[in-house]
């Protein structure tokens, strides 16, 4: 608006890129270096040598927990995996809707907050917040597989308090025990993925937070943001791109008409990193452990698509991104492609409740400015015809 | 976040004051000249002259409608005020979970656009993308109505084709069709309210819509930004305000003490306006037109702030907001106070869908940056326990 508070700006670059909204402790992202941290650990370290409830507890707590501060973490989640019953009732309904998983994660989780009796800030306590920020996002995995599986047509499969977060997250998915080394391949990358800068949803949480509104109301904003093609559309249809280009013959020819045409290719290129993603190179070590046709054929393709882009677009830094090796990763652990910006989801939700608990200590609300750039106001209004 | 493909910027000021997000044809707020338009028209002049459907048509196919035109549109948006069946059915489930009627909507608006097939940008068109928005207000108001009345113990009240949008929705509300007086005063309010600059609901619709995000995940989220007590939360506060004084003679003890203790007063004080909100200044008009003790009163506590803030606060502009006379007009036309938030976003939805589908025509994702301030990463990953 023209006049406000705050001294006039220029306009912000487009889209905020580079602006900085705010100080966070929970992490950040080295473009240049290819290199992202949760707190002060490096996040693909702590994927490779830490569990994914250890992580969670480190993004929400500040602090890697003691061997008794994650047995209390871990059975408190655990707990907290079992729908309500008037939630469980109501799903299939909210699957009969349609539109997939995500959208019904949306629907979901917004009735589980006023369910659950989530609240606004001066309502309760930062750590009543807290306590609503834990139990939604240990139900967000319950959540996505029941609605997966009702889809389907078959009968959602309860939590088991046993069994780690990531391979319940399997096991409810498909109905049996996922085998440990898919079970930690999933883990890894669930944890890669909890949190990434400031990115749409993550920004979205953010500012649903500074009105005060409750943690449901935040999250569900950040679902609906993360559902944008631009945004977390994007695993699945890099998979599609291995499978349209079918054949190791092809993949010169198909590749270079799309960089020739400008077209985007899906899997590659991401806003931030100037290097590889480290997410790729993790995921794409994970994926070479499993071996077989569709990792050598990645492997080939993200080759092939470097060295033509290095050919066809000197100068330009196109490396695979997350989504490329995290499609062929789910793959080779049974998710189905429905499945795998919903498996994003439940991992990012950690991510968001962190960003929005940090947010909530802050009592500004975010509230920028847009300029106007239609007729000069006022015209008279015309009489109604 | 450090490095990102913009040239790093200068902390912005909190909570994004005056930071011009982006340009826009809807309009804009004067703040120093308590003046605030919709396109080139001033709002409070629209409220005072056209009916709730002719901005409705402005602000989303950016010019007044001629008499054939305002005639389809009508016919068109009453027809889309039915809900589908499985919509209506889940209502109660929805009321049952408590937390009110826009918690409640936050969930039906969410199930609705799964329901009736929304989709992302990618895979519709402009015009589909438009269909999608008008669909969305049309069943905001019979959602809204609907929830509360099951949350009371009432059956809905399905929508009348016949009747015109303000009129609908209070027959929704009572059952019964409203005096012209009351109808037309609730249609001044609703009009008043559509838009109102780059409020932090706002910004989160278009936010997410930058994702690509169809039109419900859009407006879910603008419905969680307005729950939030920092924005949409004041209304009915005002008035509990006016309860709590309770008689005139209460009235400057109970201002100086609040003043003295630095409490906010609910109802006085807006981010944007130096000078009387102009919102407030019609609510008021509309007010004394019913006259009464209410409004008597009102506006001896609105003369006795002013009055005593010159005094203790010299200098600060506080003058009524737009909640604190929308109180007492709902209040006079029979709005019970659990739908006065609710009212507000009946209205304001109209402009969060002009503003999602303004920003669907950019496709420069929103993604901020936020400022590291932890410890130095990386440390290393200390073993587990």
């Amino acid at each position: 608006m023209s006049i406000t508070t705050a001294p006039a700006q220029a306009p912000a670059p487009r889209g905020l890129a580079g602006v900085v909204v705010t100080e966070t402790a929970l992490g950040d992202v080295r473009g240049a270096e290819g290199f992202y941290h949760y707190r002060q650990y490096s996040a693909v370290e702590l994927a490779r040598t830490r569990s994914f409830e250890d992580v969670w507890y480190l993004m929400v707590q500040g602090e890697l927990p003691s061997l008794a501060e994650r047995e209390a973490f871990t059975a408190r989640t655990a707990a907290l995996r079992t729908l309500p019953d008037e939630v469980r009732e109501a799903l299939p309904a909210i699957a009969r809707a349609g539109s997939g998983p995500l959208a019904g994660l949306r629907t979901a989780l917004s009735l589980f907050g006023a369910s659950a009796g989530f609240r606004p800030v001066y309502d309760i306590t930062p750590g009543q917040r807290a306590d609503d920020a834990l139990a939604a996002c240990a139900v967000v995995p319950t959540l996505l597989t029941a609605l997966h599986r009702i889809g389907q047509g078959l009968a959602p499969v309860a939590p088991r308090a046993d069994l780690p977060h990531a391979a319940n997250y399997l096991y409810m998915l498909t109905g049996s025990e996922p085998d440990p080394v898919r079970a930690r391949a999933v883990e890894q990358y669930l944890i890669s993925t909890i949190d990434h800068g400031f990115n749409a949803s993550t920004f979205t949480s953010r500012v649903i937070a500074s009105t005060g509104a409750d943690v449901a109301a935040c999250l569900v904003g950040a679902v609906g943001a993360l559902s944008g093609p631009l945004h977390g559309g994007a695993p699945s249809r890099a998979l599609d791109t291995l499978d349209a280009i079918a054949t190791p013959e092809r993949i010169d020819p198909w590749i270079r008409e799309r960089v020739l045409a400008g077209d985007r290719i899906m899997g590659f290129g991401h806003p931030v990193y100037r290097t590889e993603d480290p997410r790729s190179r993790m995921l794409r070590g994970i994926a070479q452990q499993f071996g077989g046709p569709l990792v050598d054929f990645a492997v080939q393709v993200e080759a092939r698509v470097e060295a033509i882009l290095a050919e066809l677009k000197p100068g330009r830094e196109l490396h695979t991104n997350v989504e490329f090796y995290a499609g062929v990763v789910m793959e080779l652990c049974g998710l189905p492609r429905e499945m795998f910006t919903p498996t994003f989801c439940a991992a990012r939700v950690v991510g968001w409740s962190a960003n929005i608990l940090e947010q909530s200590a802050d009592s500004k609300i975010i509230r920028p400015a847009a300029r106007y750039v239609g007729p000069v106001p006022p015209h008279p209004v015309p009489a109604a015809a």
